[in-house]
């Protein structure tokens, strides 16, 4: 028997416990989860950071991050309203039928696979947000650790294990698993898995999708892929704060070398103010060191996606990177007109890193055209005076089809995590628009409902009880109430 | 240009007004799409009988459960809480850095392309609950026509064309289309299709399924295809309620001439037990006439499943079918042990009409294996004394994982339209078990969330104001309030 097929069977068998652990015990694994992690925290630190070649502030700020995220979904199944508990009550009197009692709750999917991220080595990994999310949801986890950081992830792991123990969890309830593109496969293929979550390139989101959808039982995947999150600056609010927003859009580009998946990789500028808002970021950009990508893979790929441009007529460089380096970036700008731009899908493919281009558009409809060629993206920004949103509506409407959060002041870095977050968006950007993988919402891609109907009234689950001893919101004949 | 091209490019004109229609523009739509229908309730009926085969009481009743329907979205969309508005207050003091002000909605798909089901010419098709559900979303629909009832369809059709018209819709919002697979497929593969709504055979949905995640840009699919909706019966219970649980089975096994997609196609009963329930099933079937299949197509079809079935040595027949018919369909019933049913999967696969199958089980061991080897059904239903279930909940627990309406009581046909119904099961009952075909959830299938990050107040659509005008339910900071 296989490693991979063993651990699957595992967490099978914890799932067919831990699917019934209450909302308060899966909330106290969560906080456990948490504590097990501040514990470690200062070990972790130096250790992430080496590994991640990111600064230790910034590690810093991500495992606080982590931890507010962890804190969140174990508020949030402790609360309990998540379900989405709705009661239709019998009718015995009706006719020409007796109306049956019908409760309808989310329940959790069954194993996920997760696959963590080199760009988040914590908020986006081993407890990061796809594994907190499909724990609260009451799913086991298959976690395939990223090759990048493995101490980081082993010390998260057995953080996560402790706190599973401590707290009583079944063994397998969280599983940690090394391995390459093969043993991700193998994993995704497997029977026993319900769900995939993955976040990092369009390649490796879309060959696990098609190994999904290829199964004899096909199984949802939420990848969050590559995206390049279009800035559109309108011409009265551009000219009027040129410098101001060239610092945002510079600050925005190089945070966190460019590794971010809400990076700004492109920007619509109007012609007119085209040569100006170009001499603002060349001179911000020329005051930016070089610094190291995640790893020398990363920054490989960096400069051959700059070479490879360069090779394309059409595109001129704002800032020229003068010489390459095996792991440090440098930050790169480059411009080219709306209508060149739409002849080459190419230049919206996503550049990892410090890079962006700055598309100039003669006139709206020409930027009408542009944003029709769009291809899905997590987010998309307006800069514009409100009377220019007023007065196009129709082009912030189409924005809107584009994307799955639509900002209109600063940057899309900076991902929030809270209720209303939406970090996820149309295909390619993610393998499902209806997602989420930021935010409390994210719990809702590893359930699905189910409906229990005449149940005795002893078996109903706490969530869908008369009383409603939880004191959730949920519906009662289509009434709100707690 | 082809009309396939043409039509669906009048669905995406139609969508970029249609999206921004507000709940009370959209209820309106909908209950002007029921008085249509009512108009032509009269001339209706008689063809969609005719058509069908079904009877005229059948007819007036789906009529009135279509109605009920379509009101029932036009309620949910008039009262507005359906979206998720969620809202994330902004701080402008927080440290590090402010927190930005992010407010969440669902927001319509697009373009969806919808296909209609033989069995309800009228609940599940023109303006069934896929339809309505999606227009209700915000989405257009295109609609193919069902080739069983080609003058229902365009009845029905004229009448939502008549209603878009009295209330200011679009022209394309609903578009009707004639057709074969051919013209589905294309549909389907359509790069404007933005989700894809199926009720039908396994073959049907799994081929849109297929094509939808073969696109350049893949598109969800709602398919509802075949199910065999198990009944499990437990000793006391089927011991002390024989006659009345066999007169049960029978009723509905025999409803619309099985011609429904929660036909209960397998029952599993004790041993002890067997030879007097298919006694009892087998006098209660011989007082039941051959009755008219929904076409001779559907009738062949039915014939030979049960000949290719009767070619399987270990299954013996209750009822003999004497005589095939080319429309007309003879009840069925066969019995099999557990440990022979489960070395065929071909037992499982669906035979669409009035013939089921009686499972024995020898004891609870096998009755778990068996439920293991079960494929992902639309509903499960338990018969059981409330002390069997207490003392055998693990086997519940295990049902569930195979459903997504779990019964305990009465037969699963008879899908209640209402707040808190499920009517979608893991695969291959459906292509996503967290959806519903039924039920006001059947509209969260065609939207996704949308996040709008420091939006300028003036601009907020009204579900997301701060003084909330519409009054709906909604959270602020993750508090729920109205």
């Amino acid at each position: 028997m296989s490693l991979i097929h063993e651990t699957m069977g595992k967490a099978q068998q914890a799932f067919l416990t831990f699917k019934n652990a209450t909302g308060a015990e899966k909330g106290a694994f969560l906080e456990a989860i948490a504590q097990q992690i501040e514990l470690i925290k200062e070990q972790l630190i130096p250790i992430a950071a080496a590994e991640s070649n990111l600064p230790e502030g910034r590690i810093t700020g991500e495992t606080g991050r982590t931890l507010g995220q962890i804190r969140l979904f174990a508020g949030l199944v402790k609360e309990g309203s998540w379900v989405e508990a709705t009661i239709d009550q019998a009718d015995p009197n009706r006719a020409p039928l007796p109306k049956p009692d019908i409760r309808r709750m989310l329940r959790p999917l069954g194993p996920v696979v997760v696959f963590g991220a080199s760009n988040f080595p914590l908020a986006f990994s081993t407890a990061g947000g796809d594994t907190l999310s499909a724990l609260a949801a009451g799913c086991t986890v298959i976690y395939k650790a990223h090759p990048a950081h493995p101490k980081t992830s082993q010390m998260v792991a057995d953080a996560i294990r402790s706190a599973a123990k401590e707290t009583g969890m079944p063994e397998g309830v969280f599983q940690h698993i090394e391995g390459g593109v093969e043993e991700g496969q193998e994993l995704a293929a497997h029977p026993v898995a319900k769900a995939i979550a993955f976040t990092g390139s369009f390649r490796g989101g879309k060959a696990l999708f098609d190994t999904a959808n290829a199964r004899k039982n096909p199984i949802p995947v939420f990848a969050e892929m590559g995206s390049v999150n279009p800035i559109v600056a309108f011409e009265s609010k551009l000219s009027a704060n040129l410098e101001e927003l060239a610092a945002t859009y510079v600050g925005s580009l190089t945070l966190g070398v460019g590794q971010f998946c809400t990076n700004p990789g492109l920007i619509f500028v109007p012609h007119a103010l085209a040569d100006r808002f170009a001499s603002e970021v060349s001179k911000k950009m020329e005051k930016i060191a070089k610094a190291p990508m995640l790893h020398e893979g990363i920054a490989q790929t960096y400069y051959a996606a700059l070479r490879r441009l360069s090779d394309n007529g059409n595109l001129s460089w704002v800032t020229v990177f003068d010489s390459e380096d095996v792991l440090l970036a440098a930050p790169a700008f480059a411009r080219v007109s709306a209508r060149d731009w739409m002849k080459n899908s190419d230049f919206q493919e996503e550049v990892f890193g410090p890079f962006g281009i700055m598309i100039t558009y003669e006139h709206l409809d020409e930027l009408t055209e542009a944003i029709e060629a769009l291809h899905g993206q997590l987010t998309c920004t307006v800069w514009a005076e409100e009377s220019e949103i007023a007065a196009h509506k129709a082009l912030v409407s189409q924005l809107e089809e584009k994307c799955g959060r639509l900002l209109f002041k600063g940057a899309p870095t900076g991902v929030e995590v809270g209720y209303a977050m939406q970090h996820g968006g149309p295909y390619p950007s993610t393998t499902d628009s209806r997602s989420t993988s930021v935010g409390v919402y994210a719990i809702k891609r590893f359930a699905r409902p189910v409906a229990y109907q005449d149940m005795p009234a002893a078996l109903l689950p706490e969530e869908l009880k008369d009383n409603n001893p939880l004191r959730i919101w949920r519906t009662v004949d289509g009434n709100w109430q707690q």
